[in-house]
């Protein structure tokens, strides 16, 4: 009986495990096959990302297809819908049918690493930039693009003032370097804006502990990204929380308001939803298994990397997330699963970690080697993106990638944006009490639905206030200017925090021509509220 | 008084237009400012477009950032509201804030270039792939790869056959190209999936006349063009229009079905929809304008390019909507503008076209100088990318484009999708008489609501068929499965033609959890319908 070893996620932890055990095909007791399930169709090199951003790497240059990289494994670009331990079975969900398809597992190996889930956090849901994927980077780039292209047209200084402030949440590795990245991105481009003065670009760290990569850097190199971002222009909030966001501004638990209009936050790092609620053993979120990779109490389901709470025999506590670590789980990872196909005797994962480095944009970075050695700016740098580059699977890749490195430092970059997709067409929208949802005389662009929370509507007539109505959750605004295409009759004005779904008016448009029961209901509502505006 | 020139579009027309107007400045009598509109902040080289769905493009090697190119020019990158031509004004948007941003002109200049317009074609607007900018190229180069990633996982053959069949409607010079590049692009990446049989792969061209190109190329290299692709392995349908499209199948005006997933079309080519209604004179949907590209009875309106039916002094009919001619067009317009400004005398625009070109992948091509001479294959195809490559506006755009080209003869295509934006959350779908939109068992994924035509909603016990309900416009089917979680109940079959408006299950959840009217009105229509169940 062939035996099907079933991977779940192509990060550093699921794809270096398929390629290890790629080569114990044919090499164990009994045949074995091996799939993997992943949501896009390459392997992303995570710590590279951050450059996307800034553009000092092209979007391609981080990314490898996974049938290049795995030539004998099974793969599934899809979503993954649920999975069943206990019947040993996958399922995705359908793409081009409606047919859910099954994928049956001898051993199943959860890679699925963490995911930035804002659940339950009202404001950062809505109005947080994410930053964990490729597809996130891309969104950063052309927001800052966005954004400031939007600052050079307009004659409003205040809503200048929100287009040119970046907040980013979250001070770790990630956070620290997205907001080096987003700092000389932003200070770059602006160059090319002569209508952008310098002095009214800011560019705000979050962070709740008091210094820099609290967790991953010894002090003194926390301290140097600090004052080289200091240097910069990047100002910092330590001791603080991002606690919300709405459409105008970014609000601290410290009580303080940041206007602005872009905001990214790298945390939370939460467990993947798709583990939640699985019969294994929890410490924490992540899935407790042995020093041999196997999950407490099961002898054929794996977790490894970022989802994983694996012992950290050469240190203390469990591995750290970090790829440097995965990538040497996936090879103890690999021979288990082999081990346990034959009957081998299987193998403890025991590492210590070299060191740690981060980069910080512009030629600098920092860097610890084998707890002793500490570097940092250039030398840090180029020891980066040498190591960095080696570790890049792929032989055309790495041309790829050095080539534009080289081009890098001849070739200024470049402020286009992709846009591949039309935007979402109900988006989520999150308020603060008093904030304003629109202003009378406003362009009549969406319908808005209150979710929670209460609103007031009214007119002003000189220093009259004429209130015409309090909404709360269930009702709906804004209809009356989409049905007759008019401008905002009104002003909606937060009495309390206020999550609203905003529909587009080309949605509503053809919801509203479709469907008859909806229709009747807004005319209806339409009426008696025209009689309660004079 | 400084006078405003405003540019609609940086099309070649558009874009080339300002930078000729740049010159121009302080050399007039009265001063004068330059703004253009564009939706992208970037120009597209068009003419490469094909190669990007092809691979042998970075996404980035066709596009330059305007603002690069036009350093004295005010930049808007938005989308137009409104033009009024009587006040003189233009109307944008809004972006980051409620306002509309008007934009007052004293000379306008067209260049909005044609659109693809399914409009009005039922199932085209909804499941054909329009081809025609950047967006459209990555989304035609991912869905070949989604496909083939689908084909290569599937048991069902049918399936498998649809997947692997790609139709192309039109054989123009867009149409001749891109289905040259899927055409080669499929090849190319399906000897990555040991699963695709190649013979199995179907590429299909529908194209109205008995030959390709028949408006651009002299017959000869047409013929020359079918007989290639024929080689390569693309089918022909001469004399067949694409009549509709479906989720399962292309239908043509012959009557033919045939089986696909992937319809992609490069007709109808249609006017912009913001020029409709203008006060100016059109003839076939272009603005009618003299041979110095004033349009007709204004002496501050200009029109270009495609969307311009400028007379062809040195040909017969008008100037064909070509790049070579709006290039060319360009430098007079700036020109007559600055004159018009000045109080010189304007200029008649007059060029004899030097030839055509077409690429048709896998380093062949076709053209045609001088009227004269022909080439066809590897010779025309260096000449195609040679001119092409001298033509392409910025120094480091060259040098990037030199290099990939250089590394593409080295480093093979690679299948790597990129998705920037999470897809719409109302899809509209259009089926054909006797097609199902959904099988009893199948996931319940979507709510549908009935936009136009008759289904019958029905079960089937052995032999037995139960129809449960018709349902035409305005009705709506598909909630059960949704709201209870559970798998479809009933089959759905058309009884007419059928446009259908999807709504996806986690937007309908966000719909009905906070729209207490709807929900009230799904619970009880279930109710009713769960009793016609048994």
């Amino acid at each position: 009986m062939v035996k099907r070893v079933v991977i779940l996620g192509a990060g550093f932890g699921g794809a270096y495990t398929a390629m290890h055990l790629e080569k114990y095909l044919k090499k164990t007791k009994e045949p074995f096959e091996i799939t993997i399930v992943n949501r896009e169709n390459y392997f992303v090199f995570q710590p590279m990302l951050a450059e996307v951003v800034g553009g000092s790497l092209g979007i391609l240059d981080t990314i490898n297809p996974l049938r290049k990289l795995l030539r004998k494994t099974v793969l599934f670009f899809r979503e993954i819908d649920s999975i069943d331990i206990e019947n040993q079975k996958i399922f995705l969900t359908p793409k081009f049918s409606h047919k859910t398809r099954e994928v049956p597992f001898d051993h199943l190996v959860l890679a699925l690493g963490t995911v930035t889930d804002f659940r339950g956090m009202a404001g950062l849901h809505e109005h947080a930039l994410p930053f964990k994927n490729l597809a996130d980077s891309i969104a950063i780039r052309n927001q800052v693009i966005d954004v400031l292209e939007t600052a050079a047209r307009t004659h409003d200084q205040a809503l200048k003032n929100k287009l040119l402030t970046f907040v980013v949440g979250g001070g770790g590795f990630s956070g620290t370097e997205v907001v080096a990245e987003v700092n000389d991105l932003v200070h770059n481009l602006a160059k090319e804006y002569p209508e952008i003065d310098h002095n009214q670009l800011r560019v705000i760290l979050i962070h709740s502990k008091d210094r820099l990569m609290d967790k991953e850097m010894p002090e003194s190199l926390g301290r140097y990204a600090e004052k080289l971002l200091k240097k910069r222009g990047v100002e910092f909030r330590f001791g603080a929380h991002l606690k919300t966001a709405t459409p105008e501004e970014a609000i601290l638990d410290t009580g303080e308001h940041i206007p602005t209009k872009t905001v990214i936050s790298t945390v939370p790092s939460s467990p993947n939803p798709l583990i939640e609620g699985l019969p294994l053993k929890f410490e924490r979120g992540k899935i407790v298994a042995d020093a041999g990779m196997q999950a407490e109490g099961r002898d054929n389901i794996w977790a490894i990397g970022d989802c994983a709470a694996i012992p950290h025999l050469a240190g203390k506590g469990i591995c750290p997330p970090t790829a440097q670590f995965a990538i040497r789980e996936a090879k103890v990872l690999a021979y288990n699963i082999a081990a346990s196909i034959s009957g081998w005797e299987k193998k403890e994962f025991r590492f210590k970690a070299l060191g740690m480095m981060g980069a910080l944009g512009h030629q600098s970075a920092v860097a610890e080697l084998f707890g002793k050695f500490k570097f940092s700016g250039l030398l840090a740098w180029m020891m980066w993106r040498m190591i960095y580059w080696i570790k890049l699977p792929g032989m055309s890749r790495k041309v790829k990638v050095a080539l534009t490195w080289m081009l890098d430092t001849m070739i200024p970059i470049e402020a286009v944006q992709i846009k591949t997709a039309a935007s979402q067409g109900i988006a989520q929208l999150h308020f603060e009490t008093e904030e304003i949802i629109f202003h009378e005389g406003d362009v009549g662009d969406y319908l808005y639905i209150i979710v929670n929370g209460e609103v007031e509507v009214y007119q002003e007539k000189g220093k009259e206030k004429n209130v015409i109505a309090k909404l709360s959750k269930g009702e709906y605004f804004g209809e009356m200017a989409l049905l007759n295409q008019r401008s905002r009759l009104a002003t909606v004005k937060c009495l309390s925090p206020v999550d609203v779904l905003a529909l587009r008016k080309s949605d509503f448009g053809i919801l509203i021509s479709n469907f008859q029961q909806l229709r009747k209901d807004f005319e209806e509502t339409e009426k008696t509220r025209s009689r309660e505006i004079q």
